[in-house]
């Protein structure tokens, strides 16, 4: 097909597949003429990718082109997890030079996720991007005198990480023995994972929320959910 | 205090604080000439939690202003959940008004999520922003044709969700009957708690895929985790 026929298939506007094409998050299509060149269903697939990647997941042309490449180079599972993982991770923050309290906060995070993966006997390298994201989160809760929260939330929380991480490998497991789609199903499930659970934590904060902070007998129950309510909410966030 | 000791003590730039005093970031100080104004500890405690929520919980300066606001602003803990939420929940992309599949995929998801609610009698209202943020990645793995993450992780997540979000609300409640600390409680957890979970699935991911796929036996395990190690990753990202 043509880059206009690529644009209807995938309602991807031809000057946004151009720029994928500069940015190498899609592959050239084979050249017929000096300004033409034909695409195929694995183009429409990848643009589909492409646009989850940046839209759903949130990722900067930056990372996406970087998970994009680890799905092309064949490299082993375990690094293309690392690859999808360090693309989320890293908050596109407006990050300084200094921390809040560097000298003493940094160590207080490092010190009870350090004890937590002892505890539970996860064996990971010390360059797993998560182990500075959680210390830091622990850190700020200690830098704002909100320890509270921690104490809270650390042990549920691994054990909800624990959960989901099991899934996350079934999901792999299950595309078995499928070499190019588990890797798919790492990258795709890695960078949206975060926003499923995200969305699954607000809908049951709110469920708990009502459970535990009961409203005024004279206020309305909310009521009750259908698909079509949800479709809608879909709609205008388009 | 001045601005420059305010300086000092958040380790925030005099620019940075003057920036957030003119988006309402940061509450006015005392006038105490037509050039200076006095701080407080009270200006420290805000500062250390816009930075927070702008670095650690990558709000945009914008959704901090909103969440700020609704600290301030004595509402109902259930409307400063929604605002906490709100966000957190809109993914910063570069959205285009049309879908992937906008005439059928979205509502594969928002079924799912429809069914999941009424399946484990999660009452909420349906303008959670949650609603539509785990339909959309469910929607977006059926449009790539990855079901069988679907499959493998919604039961697992919901399960994850329920977990974190009754750890959520026992910080809460551990804050009681002080109301403006549950409301901080609240905000800051909310936002960064999101954070703490993607770091803690990304810990847990590599461990148990260490588990499920072991790698051959002349590669080095990785070696014990320490919290130097970790303090080590932290230093690197600021």
């Amino acid at each position: 097909m043509r880059m206009s026929e690529l644009s209807t298939s995938t309602g991807v506007a031809v000057p946004t597949l151009k720029f994928y094409l500069r940015e190498g998050l899609l592959h050239a299509g084979e050249r017929t003429s000096p300004n033409q060149a034909q695409y195929d269903e694995g183009h429409v697939e990848r643009v589909r990718l492409v646009r989850a990647l940046l839209e759903v997941g949130s990722l900067s042309v930056a990372q996406a082109a970087k998970v994009i490449a680890a799905l092309d180079s064949q490299m082993p599972l375990s690094s293309v997890f690392g690859v999808a993982q360090r693309a989320v991770s890293i908050p596109a923050s407006i990050a300084t030079s200094d921390d809040v309290d560097a000298d003493a906060a940094p160590s207080v995070g490092a010190t009870l996720i350090a004890e937590l993966c002892e505890r539970r006997g996860w064996r990971v390298h010390s360059n797993n991007p998560g182990l500075a994201l959680a210390a830091r989160v622990l850190d700020t809760y200690a830098a704002l005198g909100l320890e509270t929260i921690t104490t809270a939330v650390l042990e549920p929380g691994a054990d909800a990480a624990q959960l989901v991480a099991g899934a996350d490998l079934a999901a792999v497991a299950s595309a078995a023995p499928d070499t190019a789609e588990m890797t798919r199903v790492v990258a795709v499930g890695t960078v949206l994972g975060d926003s499923l659970l995200a969305g699954l934590r607000r809908i049951a904060q709110e469920a708990e929320s009502f459970r535990r902070f009961p409203l005024p007998e004279d206020t309305p129950a909310p009521a009750p959910l259908t698909a079509a309510a949800i479709a809608a909410q879909l709609d205008e966030d388009c």
